[in-house]
């Protein structure tokens, strides 16, 4: 049945996938055109929309009392600004030619089309799941979805023992190695890689390294999980790695995610080398006037390097839902691109970067010299100062700030954001040593330590032209 | 005598002024010159060298112990390095035809010439006192030196009674109503302006009234002091309104501070309409080769308006000395100017600035839209999310980010810096609306605040063209 029928000039916009890019997506549309101008359908497989994955970690762990908190918006309140949300609904095919998408109902299987004018796919990522024996066995989990996290938490409700092995390292597994520290189990995270946290330059994930251990959480670095054992009862017992075996009682996988695209690839929309959809600056796909994507499942220009990279990242999802939103809804915005910004935190180290590491730099051929300090974030004879890290990349010759990365205390992970607006802007390391910055003893030395990196990268920069 | 004679081809630098910009200049120099190439002499009237003036309210809070920790670095360290630091030591005069200046020893009263043949003047500032009877009584304080903090220390030790009045609430102001909250003062702030902390637009410092009388502080705007009544032991007991009477155990000035420009007025050296020194970019007085100034007696550019300001803060001071002592030690450094940002605290509410207030963009005929905005500093499920007010104006048209206020709790403050750079970038807030800044939800929610701020006023510049 082709639904367009009888619509007369009232448009559709149809959107894959009820989370944060496709419902602010939607939400967006609706601001712009009213529901007899414009009608929104939109499909969701699982149990609910606009929800905050990033907060899974913290519900896990107690912060977040109540799953509930994590829902931005209900189905209800979706379709009360007449906006046709379909739960449990999952879209088997997209019919580009014919301008339509096959939709099945999760529940009784039944299946129709529905036509569209304008599409947005928001089809998110899925978590990587290592091939290997054991895998599936009760008592690991992955934390993708609020499914997932309401079956852990069920878990660790009914799990007696407290060993837990959280596998991967990067912004998912130390956030649930807190989660798991939180709940009073002893935590080991084994990791792939040298250091944790891959996303920052190795010295810096030293870093990270050192301030996990001293926090009590036993750190396997380098370390490759060949097969999940199992007790008798079938359920998990310990995570085995080439060397060593490590007894869980549960296991939290934390590999990170690729784009859910397989839709996308079905109907022939144009991939990137991470397998990300292609889109514009306004966020259509490209090659493809009425077809928008945003979220996880797309690529995005990083403005540093001026390559394609993939980052499923919540901050960024709503931001190409309200871009789409505003270009869906007849109206003109863009997403220019990321610079690679990432905060996180354990306990009360916190982790931040952004731009480029060596290894991002050297990729693209861009030639740099490299800072690192370390200074207080506040005044140093004023209470609860501590000591962060920051590294700064330059790059030679011109002196543009390439990327920073910071390892510290309260107060720490937010600097970033400093670099991060450097970075937009394009500015040297020498322009940022004039930077003008909020000075006071509870908040900064009289050089912020974020000055303090872009003096020592500036001479650096002098000194190698 | 001129100490010139027998100098050989060393050359002197003679610094007046042992604080921030000073002795930073001093310190700078002596790295890019060794005390065989250029000996360095310093003045400094006082006690103590190189000290956080900023950081007295926190000393006499009780938030730092001892006046020690105030000083970066004392005389003998800085001698240990080759700078012949002269305590106690007053600069009568510039001879600025006769490349010399006459310095007095405080104690003992004498005086000789000292010759230079690079001079850096750093006299910093003085606090403005209000000409009304009282003023000079025991129990009315200052609070510019670290003198002045320990005389104020020693009045409250032996005062008895728990009434304290703050006249002025600026950041001095509010940082000490802090203060003596924390000793356990009923504290009520005197304030001249329609709401306190006039670095803000009125709507702005609404909320820090607000927020202040909720911290249990008396809060009198619009009050001009008249007299300060003493008592029959002379000591003070009242500070008197045109309107009212507030007893008073003790009373702190804190209405600010203007440029200690008298030596270099005499001296015939250029002074701006704030009576402060005018440089050029790299700090050299405009007109003298070999003269250079910085700290809290300049004027310093503002790069949003365009005009010459005056600030005294520690954290430009510092940045002055920098570009002093290496241009003055041969090298090549600017200080570009500032975008106007300050933050202060007053118990846990937190206050920023940046750029320019609704006043001062109407002084300089810029026209601008408004948008303030109400935002969590956290993802709003996270613990401790708490209220900020995020201000923003951007320029008619162009929608060029002005400035930035907010008033809020943990973690507001410092978010100004995303604005500071981005001022200094000349960013629209359209372009900011863009900014990939740090999200997870224990730092911020999704669309951080200075975003959802962004793109509040950029959705008014965009409807008033």
């Amino acid at each position: 049945m082709n639904m367009s029928l009888g619509r007369g000039t009232r448009e559709r916009l149809v959107v894959i996938g009820g989370d944060a890019a496709g419902m602010s997506a939607a939400s967006q549309a609706r601001r712009m055109r009213s529901a007899g101008e414009l009608e929104i359908v939109a499909f969701e497989r699982g149990h609910f929309s606009s929800y905050s994955a990033c907060g899974i970690p913290y519900w896990v762990g107690g912060d977040v009392s109540a799953r509930n908190e994590l829902i931005a918006r209900t189905p209800e309140e979706h379709r009360a600004r007449d906006i046709d949300l379909r739960m449990r609904t999952e879209v088997m095919e997209i019919d580009v030619a014919g301008q339509r998408v096959r939709a099945r109902d999760v529940d009784s299987g039944a299946e129709s089309w529905t036509s569209y004018d304008k599409l947005v796919i928001a089809t998110g990522a899925r978590p990587i799941r290592p091939e290997m024996p054991g895998v599936d066995a009760p008592g690991v989990h992955g934390v993708q979805t609020l499914d997932d996290g309401q079956v852990l938490i069920d878990t660790l409700a009914r799990t007696r023992g407290r060993r837990a092995v959280v596998v991967g390292a990067g912004y998912i597994g130390v956030e649930m190695a807190e989660a798991l520290i939180n709940r009073g189990y002893e935590v080991t995270v084994v990791n792939r890689g040298k250091e944790p946290m891959s996303t920052l330059d190795p010295d810096m994930g030293r870093l990270v390294h050192e301030a996990m251990s001293g926090l009590g959480i036993t750190m396997v670095d380098d370390a490759e999980v060949t097969k999940i054992l199992t007790g008798a009862d079938g359920h998990v017992r310990a995570v085995a790695t080439q060397d060593a075996e490590y007894p869980a009682d549960v296991v939290v996988l934390g590999i990170g995610v690729r784009p859910e695209t397989a839709l996308a690839r079905a109907a022939g929309l144009p991939l990137g080398a991470h397998q990300g959809l292609l889109t514009d600056l306004g966020m259509r796909v490209r090659g493809h006037e009425n077809i928008w994507a945003g979220g996880d499942c797309v690529e995005v220009l990083d403005l540093v390097s001026g390559q394609q990279r993939y980052i499923a990242l919540g901050t960024h999802a709503n931001k190409h839902g309200q871009v789409i939103g505003t270009n869906a809804g007849g109206g003109y915005a863009t997403f220019p691109g990321v610079v690679g910004t990432a905060v996180s935190k354990v306990c009360d180290l916190e982790i931040a970067r952004t731009g480029l590491r060596e290894k991002d730099a050297d990729r693209v051929g861009l030639q740099y010299v490299t800072a690192t300090i370390e200074s207080t974030g506040r005044a140093g004879y004023y209470p609860g100062a501590s000591l962060m890290t920051v590294k700064m990349l330059a790059e030679r010759r011109t002196g543009r700030l390439l990327g920073v990365q910071i390892v510290g205390r309260e107060g720490a992970a937010k600097r970033v954001d400093i670099a991060a607006v450097a970075l937009t802007a394009g500015m040297t390391v020498e322009q940022m040593t004039a930077l003008d910055l909020g000075y006071a003893p509870p908040f900064s030395p009289v050089w912020d330590p974020v000055l303090v990196a872009a003096r020592k990268a500036s001479k650096a920069v002098a000194q190698r032209p």
